[in-house]
């Protein structure tokens, strides 16, 4: 029943050898491309491949409702959680956009928003719950919504793996979850909020105050029931979207099937998937280090550096979906750049 | 004759409020694309296009010897200078590979390097000399010598727009190049060597010592004649490539083309650029920071934070070829993404 704790797929060493020793061959300086050449020697190792490749990425949005939003933490309506599940549909939301600008499959799935029964053409529905309950006054979700959200996630990498997916992504949507994640991140750091707890989408200071107190108050109801107990914690502060992205990441690590981690809040599932299975760690690059406070403490966590730092905070896995481009660069360099041997060009002197 | 005192273009300030009302109805929090909405508004108003693009991107790498190179600063020998020229045309090249990438015209062009006559297909040779004269000892150009390859870099970038280029990159070529840049550094912000001088394409501490050593001699030598006149400092301790790469920047901004700037050695140029010509510098868009001590120095002198910092430290415009992919995407999500009234999102709360 607990599928998440079952064995990861063990990443290629000697494809991963063989990616150095090229990367040593081509006409540059050693070492000269840095984490370009670190990127596609761990894709080679993962993807089983030499000549490791972005050719068909997948990026599967998770979005779920919040039932802490009852305690005023946003600054948008919750209705927006389901009018960005249409504009992801529809191709306007920026991870639409930079789906098409990387050939990469769209998937859009609804956990659980809040509101009558509804038909988006390329939105497939779920309703594990209306959005989370309101975890100041009790567990967001029971144990077996928790399971039912992350077995999500899992389906939802067997469909990408089933459809040729070379590297996945998953991101969310959800008003309200930067406050479920720094939750969520206090729990399993054991920190206040003071320390995790950012602007999300964007919120003055006297709304961050606010903020803060409600995630100390939840910190306070819920640490001594669950405490390191990753899905206990997951549980009773987390999300749907967030519970989902979790069971993604590990699937991902048990079939073999590189992922790219987004920004503080998928970085809150990834740190969730790596408690709960330790072996999932390797099967992730990460791909962007959001301006939201609290994100570069729990990146130090993963031991991760991520590619980008655009200070976006935009979530919907922009992050992720923006590195896409130099990780498909990193691909390219590796696999068409020609060797000293090729080039007739001198190496380094001895 | 001083051509490049002229009067640049002014970026049209209309295009970019039209740009910034836009940003500001995308469908997603207020800035929270960040970094990605102010290169798309920055492009669009030096593009005079309220729907900026990367359709075009033109790449031209400036090769040149180092006279420099007789007192054994480098890793690599003379010899690979042109044996990359090739590399380049030939497409074995890290730029070669990028602008294949990004569908940019590669352009090559000898400025000056040391051996006999050669012809190699897709490269542009001019023999302004056999390499700089060794700067320790003497001047490494003359005056003439300095405004021909200004010139290449001007001729460069008429070209480039003759071709309908949307924005420019120049990157380099010249093995000593990093020692010449350093000297160059240290005259310009009146520092020593040590402030300024890293390991290029890769040397050991006691081979760095003496590059530092090599850069302060030069010094010692010129920094009375030249003062903090950026032409007679470029003539002093430049390289035939960095002046023509000044070239072009400067006539970018005078014929309203956007550059991206590259890494140490491009920086270098452009900060020279700005010195002779102080409105160059709203033109030019930032790549990469490197991996090159001192880079971050010059960045600061700028003003400039760039938006990729991959530890690359390659030159050859591989940084802000990087960067192409994140313009393009920045581009493509301010002109493809749906506003809040077509997408019926609701914005956020006042």
């Amino acid at each position: 029943m607990k599928w998440w704790l079952d064995a990861c797929k063990v990443p290629n060493a000697d494809v991963k050898k063989q990616a150095q020793e090229r990367q040593l061959q081509l006409t540059k300086p050693t070492g000269s491309l840095s984490v370009l050449e670190n990127v596609a020697v761990q894709l080679a190792a993962l993807q089983n491949n030499p000549q490791p490749n972005v050719n068909s990425p997948w990026i599967t949005i998770f979005a779920g409702d919040h039932g802490v939003m009852q305690e005023n933490i946003s600054a948008y309506p919750q209705a927006v959680t389901r009018q960005m599940l249409q504009n992801f549909a529809t191709g306007g939301a920026c991870i639409s956009v930079i789906a098409k600008e990387y050939a990469a499959t769209l998937q859009v799935i609804d956990c659980g928003s809040v509101g009558d029964t509804y038909e988006y053409a390329g939105v497939e529905r779920y309703c594990i719950a209306q959005g989370t309950a309101n975890f100041v006054k009790q567990a967001a979700m029971t144990e077996e919504q928790c399971m039912q959200a992350m077995n999500l996630g899992c389906e939802s990498v067997e469909k990408a793996i089933a459809h040729g997916a070379s590297i996945y992504i998953a991101g969310e949507m959800g008003i309200g979850n930067t406050c479920s994640a720094s939750a969520l991140s206090c729990l399993l750091l054991a920190e206040s909020a003071e320390q995790l707890t950012g602007i999300g989408t964007g919120i003055n200071a006297v709304q961050l105050q606010h903020k803060k107190d409600v995630i100390n108050q939840a910190i306070q109801l819920h640490q001594h029931a669950v405490g390191t107990d990753p899905f206990k914690i997951l549980c009773a502060v987390g999300g749907l979207e967030i519970a989902a992205m979790t069971g993604a990441y590990i699937r991902c690590a048990q079939l073999g099937l590189a992922v790219v981690i987004d920004g503080f809040i998928s970085t809150v599932s990834a740190l969730i998937a790596v408690r709960l299975n330790p072996e999932v760690r390797q099967w992730m690059l990460f791909g962007h280090q959001s301006a939201e406070y609290g994100h570069r403490r729990l990146l130090d966590e993963l031991d991760a550096d991520p590619l980008l730092k655009l200070n976006l905070r935009l979530g919907e896995g922009s992050g992720a979906g923006a590195a896409l481009g130099i990780i498909k660069l990193a691909c390219s360099l590796h696999n068409h750049m020609a060797t000293f041997a090729e080039a007739a060009v001198t190496g380094e002197k001895v």
